[in-house]
């Protein structure tokens, strides 16, 4: 694993990794805190319309994976709660103000080595708001699962392959 | 909040409070680098008996809680897929290999000012092993939901009274 921490938050001192509690740990030299590394929490609402098509969003310019679509997505904050915090990302690059309905998915995430995160991805309704691309996207739509455009996160395929097979078990008929 | 972070752990330079991306967040003096803060993520298994009964921990001496109960549970490491995590962390804990079956519920836990986590309880079931008490617990056994010793942590009564309530469903009259 690449070291990303080079010195203690709490004292200063220089980090140097030690097997401690069965993981090389970062470890300080001054203090001998050890540093665990741990992945953080993606959020992630999945939002479809009338026909099934899912909302995506495609990555502004400024943005990670710049041109790549997504499921609209976003980090917890330390003190926020996560339907909040799914709710908050959605709105602010959305537009568009949802409930959640249910947890759909909960997967790791490992594409990015320098923030491993593990992702929720919520079934949600929207309750209000216009549709308009903000924050980290630079644009919004609506896709069919069968026809989304070149996605950021492998993650996501994973997703919309779940929904798919949810969708043929509801419509077998229907292809 | 409280702060938790003195030093840069890129640079080793002194951090301070500055409101940055609509928050107000622990920024270098040095480098100029924002150390984001996040929950980090915690799992749980819920495993029940074939009386429905919920097997729980006794936290030992040396454990955060000493002396409370939980659902067997733990964080998930930097590298760790987050169900293997929950598979690992409930073998150190009671000697059992369960098989994940799916996600019962993902909650905020805000109860340790220090380490604010989101908690995935996933239901899963024991595919072999000897039940014995390891790691952070001194004593485990199956509890019938009304009848729980005294809980560690607010959200594992929280994901009880969701199992309580789902049982009351299936058996609407065996009171």
């Amino acid at each position: 694993m690449q070291q990303r921490y080079q010195f203690c938050p709490y004292c200063g001192g220089k980090l140097y990794v030690e097997r401690k509690a069965e993981r090389p740990r970062l470890t300080c030299q001054s203090c001998g805190r050890i540093l665990y590394e741990n992945p953080i929490v993606g959020v992630a609402a999945v939002v479809r319309n009338a026909e099934g098509k899912i909302l995506l969003g495609k990555r502004s310019e400024t943005a990670s994976y710049a041109g790549l679509w997504c499921i609209p997505c976003g980090y917890v904050e330390y003190d926020e709660e996560v339907r909040q915090a799914v709710c908050r990302e959605f709105y602010e690059e959305t537009g568009l103000e949802i409930v959640v309905k249910k947890v759909f998915a909960v997967l790791s995430n490992f594409h990015n080595p320098l923030v491993h995160t593990v992702g929720i991805w919520f079934e949600s309704e929207i309750v209000s708001g216009c549709l308009e691309a903000g924050d980290d996207l630079s644009e919004v739509g609506y896709f069919a699962l069968h026809e989304v455009p070149p996605l950021a996160f492998p993650t996501d395929q994973i997703v919309l392959d779940m929904l798919k097979s949810e969708q043929e078990k509801i419509q077998p008929l229907i292809k």
